[in-house]
C-alpha cells in the first residue's frame, strides 16, 4: 500500500462509519485534498494522451467491474439507505438514493454507452492555410481536471467519471454525505477498471471523506489543480458553488422556462406542447414554469389551454384574465413569475404581443430553455434571436432540454452561463482546444 | 445633460486634473461603477441584436470621429506626455504612450479593418437533425459585457472597443492612469460614432476616473454586469487580475516559449527559425526565451546556433555543453529556465531526445507557444500532441503567435487558459453560443 492509499485509509477510518463527524475538520483532510489535486493533475496528463482505444478499454473494464461488484455496491447502498431512513428522509430522497440489481446494471450500461460515443479529443475544429503557407489547425484537447460535486444520486459517480475520462480529463468526485458508501463502492470499481486498462486510478477519484472542508478545498481550486467545477444537485448546492468557486463553473441555478403561445399558434399544437412541457415530468430542469398567452388568441386559446392543464392535475396561478377563464385558477403574485415550482403548478398570464413576451422572459427567466408556439415563421425567428437563453425552441416542448435528446449520448449537466459550455454539457463541451501549426521553415517578417 | 453624464462630469472634475488623487477613494466612484455596469448590460442587449450593417456603420462613424477629433486627441496626449515626462518615465514607456497624426490615422484605420471582418454573430457552428425531426442549430451569440483593463497604449481604447462591438458585446474600458486623458478623448470619439449610428454610447465606455477602486469593482464583476475581463499589459497587471477577478479572465501571464531543435533538424532552417523566434522582436509575448538542442545533433548544430544568436547581439546563458560551445556563453541558473526575458537574452541547454524536451517545456513553460524544428514528421506530430500549449508549431517561428498572423484580423490578446478562449483572442472568441431548435409540434415521450 503506497502512502496515498495509507492517507485515504486513515481518512476513511475516521469518516466512513462516523457520519456524525461529517462537519468536524480533521487535520489530514487538507493534506488529503492537496494530494488528490496533485495526483489528478498527473493523471490528467496521462489520460489526455491516452488513445481512444485505451479510454474505451478502461470504460468497458469499469462497466465489468461494476457488474462484478454489484453485491458490494448494493451492500454499501443498504447501509446508506438505513442511515437515510433513520434520519427520516423523504420518499423522493430515498428513491434517488436506492439501488437494486437493475439500477446497477443500468449504471454499467451507461458507462458502456459513453464508451460508444465518438472520441471528442483530437477533432479538427477548424483548418486554414495562410498566404505564407502555414497550415493552422484548431484541435480539440482535454480540459484538464474536472471537479464534480453531487448530492444523493450515486449513479453520478459512474456517469460523471466516465464522461470526464472519455474527454481525456481527470475527475475528482465529491458525493453527497447520504450516498457516500454507495458512491465509494462504485468509485472503487471504476478505479480497478482504469488500472486493468493500464490507466491511473487517480484519473477518477471519489473524495474519501464526508468532511465538508473537502468541498471548500475543491471550490478554491486545489492550488490550481481543478480547472472547472460541475455541481449536480439542488438549488442551494448550485448557489453555494456559483457563489464561492474560484474556478469556472458549468451549471444552471434553475430552469425557469416559458412557453409563449403566440397569436398565430395552432391551438391543438399549443395544447400538446404546453401539457408536455409542464406535466411530462415536473421535477426536471426543462419543465415549463410559466405560460404566456398572446392577447391576440386569448379568446380562442386561453380557456382550452388552462383546461388541459387543470384536467391533468396541474394547479394554475394566473393574472386576472387567466382567472376569468376558469374558476379553478388562483391569483398569481409577483413572486409566482420568479418561481421554479418543479411541481404540478404553472403560472400563466396574457401578454400583448412578442415584445411583451420577450420582455417577461428576460425579466423573470433564467436563460435556460424557452419555447414559442406559432405558425408564423418570422415571429418564431425573432423570438429565437432575441430570447437570450441557452436553448430556444419553435413548436417543440421545453422538455427536450437534455443532452440525450440533443444526441450528445450523455450529459454532465446543463449550463446557463455564457463561458465555454452552454446548454447540455456533453463530452464535446468537456474539451478545450489548441492550435497546431505546420510550416516549412517560415519566419515572421 | 442626463444624470449619468452629470455623475461622470462630477467624477471627472475630481480626477482629470488631479492625478495625485488617483489612489484616494471618492464617495461617488462605487455609484459610478455600478451605474456603468447597469448601463453596459442594457447596451449589451441592444448591440447583441444589432445587425452587421448597424455595427459596421457605427465602426465607420467611430473612425471618422477619431479622424475629425485628431486635434483634441493629440492635445490630450500632449498633457499625458507632459505628466509622464515630469515623472521621469522611461523611453519605452513614452514610446508606448505617444501619439502623432500618423498614429491617430492608424487607430482609425484599425477600427475600419475591424468593420471589414466577417460578422461573428449568428454563425451556425453546428447543425443536426434528430430522428424525431427536430432541427437543432448551435449559433454564435455575443458574450455580453467585456471589461478591458489596460496600461499605457491608448490605441487599446479603440482596438478593444471596436473588437467587442463587432462581436455584439458592450465594453467597459479601464485605461492606465498615464494614458487617461488620451484614452478619454478617443473614447469620446467612439461614443459619438456609436450615437451617430443609432447605437448607445454606453456600449463602449471608458471608466472616467483614475481611482484604483474602479479596478477592484471591475474585478468583482460589477454585480454580475461584467462577463469576462481582459487585462492588457505587463505581468504585474495580469497577475493581479488573475488573482483577484471573480469573473473569467482571458489572458496570458507570460510567454515563456521554447524552440526545440530536434536531432533531425535542418541546420539552416533551425538557424533561421531560432534567430527569428528570439530576435525579430524581443519584447513580444511570442518571442522565444529558451533554446533546447537535441544531443543527437549538438555536435553539428549547437555551435552554429549559438553563434548566430551571439552575432545578432543576443546574450546566451547555457548549461555546461552550451558554455563549452562558445566562450561568450555565460552559465544558466535554474532561475533562467523560468525567466521570460523579453529582451535580447536566451537560455539554452542540451536535451536527450523528445521526451526530455517535452519534460523541460512542461516543467518550465507557460503553455503559450512552443516550436519544434525537425525533418521527422512523426516526431513533430508527437511534439505537437504532447506539448500542452495554446500554440504548437512545427518548422516555424514562435513569433507567429499573433491574431493577425492567424488571419483573425485583430486580436484583443492571447489566452493561455483552457476555458472558452485559447491562443489569439479574435472576434470569434468574443462570442458564446445558443441552441435554436425548430420543430413541428414535437413533444417528448
Amino acid at each position: 500500500m503506497d502512502s496515498f492509499r495509507a492517507l485515504i485509509a486513515e481518512v476513511l477510518a475516521d469518516h466512513l462509519n462516523a457520519p456524525g463527524a461529517a462537519s468536524v475538520g480533521t487535520p489530514s483532510v487538507p493534506a488529503l485534498m492537496a494530494e488528490l489535486g496533485r495526483r489528478a493533475r498527473t493523471a490528467a496528463r496521462r489520460v489526455a494522451l491516452a488513445t481512444p482505444e485505451e479510454k474505451n478499454a478502461a470504460l468497458h473494464a469499469m462497466a465489468a467491474r461494476i457488474r462484478a461488484q454489484a453485491g458490494e455496491i448494493l451492500a454499501a447502498n443498504a447501509e446508506d439507505l438505513a442511515d437515510a431512513q433513520a434520519k427520516g428522509q423523504s420518499g423522493a430522497f430515498i428513491d434517488r438514493l436506492i439501488l437494486n440489481p437493475e439500477r446497477v446494471e443500468a449504471i454499467a450500461e451507461a458507462v458502456e454507452n459513453i464508451a460508444a460515443l465518438p472520441d471528442p479529443v483530437g477533432r479538427v475544429l477548424a483548418r486554414f492555410e495562410r498566404p505564407n503557407g502555414l497550415q493552422i489547425e484548431r484541435v480539440a484537447t482535454p480540459l484538464g481536471v474536472i471537479g464534480v460535486i453531487f448530492e444523493s444520486r450515486p449513479n453520478v459517480t459512474a456517469d460523471a467519471g466516465a464522461l470526464c475520462l472519455k474527454a481525456g480529463n481527470a475527475a475528482i468526485l465529491r458525493a453527497g454525505s447520504e450516498s457516500f458508501r454507495t458512491s465509494l463502492a462504485i468509485a472503487e470499481a471504476m478505479g480497478e477498471g482504469l488500472e486493468q486498462a493500464g490507466l491511473p486510478a487517480d484519473a477518477i477519484r471519489l473524495v474519501p471523506t464526508r468532511d465538508r472542508a473537502a468541498v471548500g478545498a475543491m471550490l478554491a481550486g486545489l492550488d490550481g489543480n481543478i480547472d472547472v467545477i460541475v455541481p449536480r444537485g439542488g438549488k442551494s448546492l448550485v448557489a453555494r458553488v456559483q457563489e464561492e468557486a474560484r474556478v469556472p463553473v458549468f451549471a444552471h441555478l434553475e430552469g425557469l422556462n416559458h412557453v409563449y403561445v403566440h397569436g398565430e399558434a395552432s391551438l391543438e399544437m399549443a395544447k400538446r406542447i404546453v401539457l408536455n412541457a409542464k406535466m411530462r415530468r415536473t421535477g426536471v430542469c426543462g419543465a415549463a414554469e410559466t405560460l404566456l398567452v398572446d392577447r391576440a388568441c386569448a379568446e380562442t386559446h386561453l380557456r382550452p389551454l388552462v383546461s388541459v392543464l387543470l384536467e391533468a392535475g396541474c394547479a394554475v396561478r394566473g393574472d386576472e384574465a387567466v382567472q376569468a377563464a376558469d374558476p379553478r385558477v388562483t391569483p398569481a403574485s409577483e413572486e409566482d413569475w420568479r418561481t421554479e415550482y418543479l411541481d404540478a403548478i404553472i403560472s400563466a398570464r396574457i401578454v400583448d404581443g412578442l415584445d411583451e413576451a420577450i420582455g417577461h422572459i428576460e425579466t423573470y427567466g433564467s436563460h435556460h430553455t424557452d419555447s414559442i408556439v406559432t405558425e408564423d415563421g418570422a415571429t418564431a425567428e425573432r423570438f429565437m434571436a432575441e430570447v437570450d437563453s441557452a436553448i430556444v425552441l419553435h413548436n417543440a416542448s421545453t422538455q427536450f432540454a437534455d443532452g440525450g435528446e440533443f444526441g450528445f449520448g450523455a450529459e454532465i449537466g446543463i449550463a446557463t452561463g455564457r463561458m465555454h459550455a452552454r446548454g447540455p454539457v456533453g463530452v464535446e463541451q468537456l474539451t478545450s482546444f489548441k492550435y497546431r501549426i505546420r510550416g516549412s521553415g517560415q519566419t515572421r517578417p
